[in-house]
């Protein structure tokens, strides 16, 4: 079986390829057309009350997975034309979260990652 | 062994639990904090040419990882969040944008996928 | 006396040109910089509940201020690039709402934009 | 003479009383809606060359002044919304710029803003 993140990656790079579209998906380029999807996504919840936001259903939820869609086909576009294993990174980001916020710290008691910063300095 | 982006949601969904943190991590919230990472991206290209954006190196490179690897997480936490199925949507989408942009109307000609939706009209 | 805006635009502009930034203050790199200021404002508000974004005060409404400031400057500099009237435009624009919102259809009920939308299709 | 920025602040806020739209006009929505917006501006540019960008005419540089629109208009409710002086608090960021990037650093060189950042580490 091959990787779910691996298969994508792939056949993006073959889509852009067979539409001679390599030459204007530089990386500033996709940067800007991930920025464009990450607006339609913001646009779908933008009116929406927290509460409202974990109720999307039918159409709407929808067309949040298409959204999704977009930026993770941009995301994985960019990691390709770099040269950055995506996955790799993302572990070592955790690896990071992992220390800069102290699972003990957060042990019976509610805080957020904001405030957990302020009652740090 | 594991599909990668599996590990990753479930990854960060541990991390989450672990810190109490689910009750702001409403969908909403989590689309605000992924557009505050893209807003990141952008600034590591905005100076940048088109050509340098394809040769970022070292310290640059390892940002744009970085700010990959956010963008991915937050990702991956939407989609958790609403019970959708990140890879899935996205071979649909995949599928969606083969029949927008044939394969065909592309050959032995250069065409900005703008470009192309101008020309149909 | 002056104009607001329109000091604020000359400016910006004298700032930029006594820096010898005109030549990569392009449009297409003066949206990546605006994107990347709108990303900081996210991150301000991101974890905050609705209520709460209301009543930042502060040291929080003082870094709000800022992000607002940064964004506005982007925002002059896009349309001084390309010699567009944001005043006039912003006018043009309100009337488009008040045709496309119709006071009347508000007119004791409560309905947000995109529901509107929805109800009249 | 009206001073053209408080003009709009004020007609913006009518348009949303008019509407009984204060209950959704929070700040946090208000973010996510400038951003959808901020998005659309990204759509335009993205695949356009550097230069391309400084030569947009006729409809794509009326859909440029739309969004810019767009983008103030939302800026304008947040500000109001916060009770921020949004005028005043652009001279200040002004003033803070003339200190980050003396004009004196930059005569007879040419050298972006990222770089100088770099260079005086």
């Amino acid at each position: 079986m091959m990787d779910s993140l691996k298969e994508l990656i792939e056949r993006h790079r073959r889509f852009v390829e067979e539409r001679n579209w390599q030459k204007h998906q530089s990386p500033k380029n996709l940067v800007m057309a991930l920025t464009g999807e990450v607006g339609e996504l913001n646009e779908l919840f933008q009116w929406l009350t927290v509460e409202e936001s974990w109720q999307v259903e039918d159409d709407a939820k929808h067309a949040v997975a298409e959204e999704l869609s977009d930026i993770l086909i941009y995301l994985t576009r960019i990691a390709d034309e770099l040269g950055i294993d995506l996955i790799a990174a993302a572990h070592e980001k955790c690896e990071r979260n992992d220390l800069k916020y102290p699972r003990e710290a957060f042990l019976g008691n509610y805080c957020r990652p904001h405030e957990y910063k302020n009652r740090k300095k």
